[in-house]
């Protein structure tokens, strides 16, 4: 039979419960080892425990989503192949999460802005010249989460490389799964036929072509799971530390505000922070200039996807 | 002369160009003293040198914020007293703030349970444990950007204690400025006038309660500054410190998946890191429980509130 000759282990599809034409014992072999990268199934999901799971359980737990009903966007997604219809999803959500920080980014600019025009009309001299450098600090953090949230859509393109690769890859499972199940069929009818010898053929181009999808898709996988959510864990550390350099020099400025009480008609002290104000946003100036990250991030054109490209060729 | 016995100092309204019926010297001793919380006009701003400010300089400089045009919020807004409309506005926008942090926490929990669901369906064992890891790391973020929402939201009730103040100080500069320019038409027509002892006992009386007024709006504009943004810094380093915890345990379970790429027909390693992913769950709740404030924020019902309150019982 030619199918003995190609050694390579493919997993059948668990639908099917017969032994799959070639052999059996190392597609078996390779179970047992755990590799079920190409089992095209969705309920195949091993039952293990999950105490820090963030996984929707049971259907009788409420959902940590809520329904979005029969909409546009539940139509597109049902057309899109199976395999790559969760990435699609969440591909999606984090275009929302991307927008929530550029508006949070926004708002906080235009708030700095307005803080410092109220503490201009109030006519207090001490409220007029911190409000306008708090103003300042605000103003940085704003724009800090506008950073962030540029960094989530560069982690956000990482995942659609996976869905791409996702979407590629089902036509390729389908399609040696019909020449598989043409061919079981024909086996049962025509065990005599002459198309056997074509279709069993057939297959074994499929089964290549699949092996190649499939190694190129679980190398894709990894590469860019970890490439996005080391962008995505890079961006965070890097607002949270720039945010607590500002924050930091930002109570700095409000020690400068003397907030005790006067009685009716008594007279502030004269407000003399101010060259002390101005060199607190110096020095928070510098500090932001002399932030380094500890860890780099992948960059987006990294040599690392040259990785999975690789493998294209040697296929 | 009544005033004259009445020594606190009172600041003039600018558009006025002659000497107050009262003791003008202690004005303007107090206005070389630099205290002019008192002045109601808002064209008093000096020109100082602002290389470090976000006011909003020229006409000729592009506006920072975009104009909303005519609407219902522009018509609402116009009804506010002078005094309180800058602060109206701010608070406004930070409603808006608020809740882009909200829908980011909330975005934030759905993508991590739809990552932990895309990672189970990928059949990939190494795969499907990390990213369910990884959302539990993810959906932690998401929370401290709603308790961080929250936060935002407490100070914003400060910022609001004070535009309540300006509103309610408003009416007595009115009722004040009221009578002094009646009694100032009084005396240009009819200086002989009866009614001139009168107006001016009103505006002894108005003076005195309009003095007790503008010190509870300096104690509550200066205190409730404060507090504001102490609490906002507060929220942000509880955040930013919190968030970087989870970060650096997110990046310790990135390294436990192998994305070295396999050639077609490869089989993967076996994954065998899901003891040590769990430990690295276990790590990051340890630290996140561990973890203590610097610095304390504020309280929202806290005793420093009664020191505004001081004010109008000595008044």
């Amino acid at each position: 039979m030619s199918q003995a000759s190609f050694e390579t282990p493919v997993a059948q599809p668990q639908h099917h419960s017969f032994q799959p034409p070639f052999d059996g014992a190392a597609a078996d072999q390779q179970r047992s080892q755990g590799y079920n990268a190409q089992d095209t199934s969705s309920n195949a999901a091993p039952s293990r425990n999950r105490a820090l799971s963030v996984r929707t359980k049971t259907a009788s737990a409420p959902p940590k989503t809520r329904s979005r009903g029969f909409s546009l966007l539940s139509l597109r997604q049902s057309v899109q192949p199976e395999l790559s219809r969760k990435l699609f999803r969440l591909i999606k959500s984090e275009n929302g999460l991307v927008h929530a920080y550029e508006a949070a980014g926004r708002e906080r600019i235009a708030i700095a802005t307005q803080l410092s025009e109220w503490g201009e009309q109030t006519s207090d001299e001490a409220v007029n010249d911190i409000s306008d450098k708090i103003g300042v600090i605000l103003s940085e953090m704003g724009q800090l989460e506008e950073g962030y949230a540029a960094a989530l859509d560069s982690s956000r393109n990482r995942l659609k490389m996976i869905r791409d690769t996702e979407k590629s890859v089902q036509p390729s499972r389908d399609g040696k799964n019909k020449i598989f199940d043409e061919l079981q069929k024909l086996k049962m009818k025509e065990p005599q036929s002459v198309k056997l010898v074509m279709l069993e053929q057939e297959l074994v181009r499929a089964e290549a072509e699949n092996l190649v999808a499939e190694a190129q898709l679980t190398n894709i996988t990894r590469q860019k799971f970890k490439e996005a959510y080391e962008t995505e864990f890079a961006a965070i550390i890097e607002r949270a530390e720039k945010q607590i350099i500002l924050a930091k020099h930002g109570r700095r400025l409000l020690e400068l505000l003397d907030d005790s009480a006067v009685s009716p008609g008594d007279v502030r002290v004269p407000y003399k922070n101010g060259a002390q104000a101005r060199q607190v946003l110096n020095d928070a100036e510098d500090n932001l200039k002399e932030w380094q990250p500890e860890y780099k991030a992948p960059s987006d054109t990294g040599s690392d996807t040259s990785k999975g490209k690789a493998v294209s060729a040697s296929g």
